[in-house]
């Protein structure tokens, strides 16, 4: 997906969801553990619930990965079941020297069929770059990440009190462009996204943090919306386990998206 | 295996010696190509070939996931089929907030049974912690690597000169032990090594970068030996591609990793 049709997608929904699909199935209402890929069956009733309400979907591979192979198979069906007319985020934070960032890449770009994938930059430029060798697939490099630990090495500074983050904004922009990077803002941090909007006007942000974690959609729409939008802000918890576990749990996940798209409405 | 168990290992065995396991189909002899299971089958012959020369197998699962599930399932047996004589380290760079950290944890260290894990740390304490509360288990923190990314953030330095890599080996030696924690530092960088010896006086060190990309062993062991050894040096390209494509191959990968542990037991 390219940045014309994420931009046609958002404005037809209006809507800057992004839902992320981090199955415990601890979670999930009992009916589905019956099933022989409970994961990809609960993915499949939230894409379902919410697909005309949201404009990306956002596997994390670590909930697939501690089930092995078989969970390696539950999210390429996922990643198969999703539409076309939504963004599909591989949030694996990957990152290797060359040689091996372009498996990655290869990996969730061609044998699974993800449009973007989140990266760490600590490895630097060559970690990087061969993630942009893909025409209309996305790099999203973390910039502020929404943890506590982001306050660890995110906020090293220079004599001049320019923080990592800036840094690594700052210089990973150069390495390719507003068509095929996007950053990981935390919505945990108001203030710094507003800042960061401003070192960066055009670039759409992933924004996680909202609910669970803390952060409020409408600070995060009021520091960082642009014209095109330029945001994309992820629920998770907050949406698959607005269910609960007895019957009704399809209505209320689609409740929760709802509210959410309901509000961002408002910025149209 | 814990720190005792490796030492041990690494005494008997007149080795630091860790073998990379990234396989590239094209790069290997044309008779696995037609098994059921070919990296499987390519990385059975490696480990058959060198485990009495090495102390540690590192597979990157960049060179797995590429293949998807299938890969998965390769990579799986492959670290069954290591023995308990051997560290198996998961090269995965992974990363991420607390819960999710907790989930790739439970990934490597249960499902896969990996015994360490290389994390990166630009996320945080509580992207690295989940991974510590594992007995026997070890993480491996990127501190400074290999490749020449790495000079774009991991040398932003403060007003006292103190760079990242070096706020982050202090900083995250406080998280762990000796006992669970062990760095990567790069082959490539002979000075530094010297330095962050002196800064972390006890720790294991992965060193990747001796051969195909430049290092050498001498180099990396006058500059970071320590009484218990304290190094594991990587080389991946330098052995399972010594074979080349035609008959003979198995002699000659021995041969490589022959080459390593030799000069390797001249320093115990």
């Amino acid at each position: 997906m390219n940045r014309f049709q994420l931009i046609e997608q958002i404005q037809t929904k209006k809507s800057f969801l992004c839902v992320g699909l981090d199955i415990d199935l601890e979670k999930v209402p009992e009916v589905f553990l019956k099933e022989e890929d409970p994961i990809f069956e609960f993915n499949k009733m939230v894409i379902d619930q919410t697909q005309d309400l949201c404009v990306a979907y956002k596997p994390n591979t670590a909930f697939y990965e501690v089930y092995g192979s078989k969970g390696w198979d539950s999210l390429q069906k996922t990643i198969e079941y999703i539409s076309d007319k939504h963004l599909i985020i591989a949030d694996a934070k990957r990152g290797d020297i060359g040689n091996t960032s372009g498996r990655y890449a290869k990996a969730f770009f061609e044998t699974m069929g993800a449009d973007a994938i989140t990266v760490a930059p600590y490895m630097g430029s060559d970690s990087v770059k061969p993630f942009l060798d893909f025409d209309d697939k996305w790099v999203i490099l973390l910039g502020l990440t929404s943890n506590k630990g982001s306050q660890d090495f995110q906020h090293f500074q220079d004599e001049k009190g320019k923080k990592l983050y800036e840094k690594v904004l700052k210089t990973s922009a150069t390495w390719g462009s507003i068509d095929n990077m996007m950053y990981v803002v935390g919505a945990t941090h108001p203030q710094q996204l507003k800042e960061i909007r401003e070192l960066l006007p055009y670039h759409f942000f992933l924004v996680p943090g909202v609910g669970a974690q803390g952060g409020k959609l409408n600070e995060v729409a009021d520091a960082a919306f642009n014209n095109d939008c330029g945001l994309l802000v992820n629920s998770t918890r907050g949406i698959i386990y607005a269910g609960g576990p007895s019957e009704g749990y399809e209505q209320r996940i689609r409740a929760a998206a709802q509210e959410l798209q309901s509000e961002m409405a408002s910025y149209f």
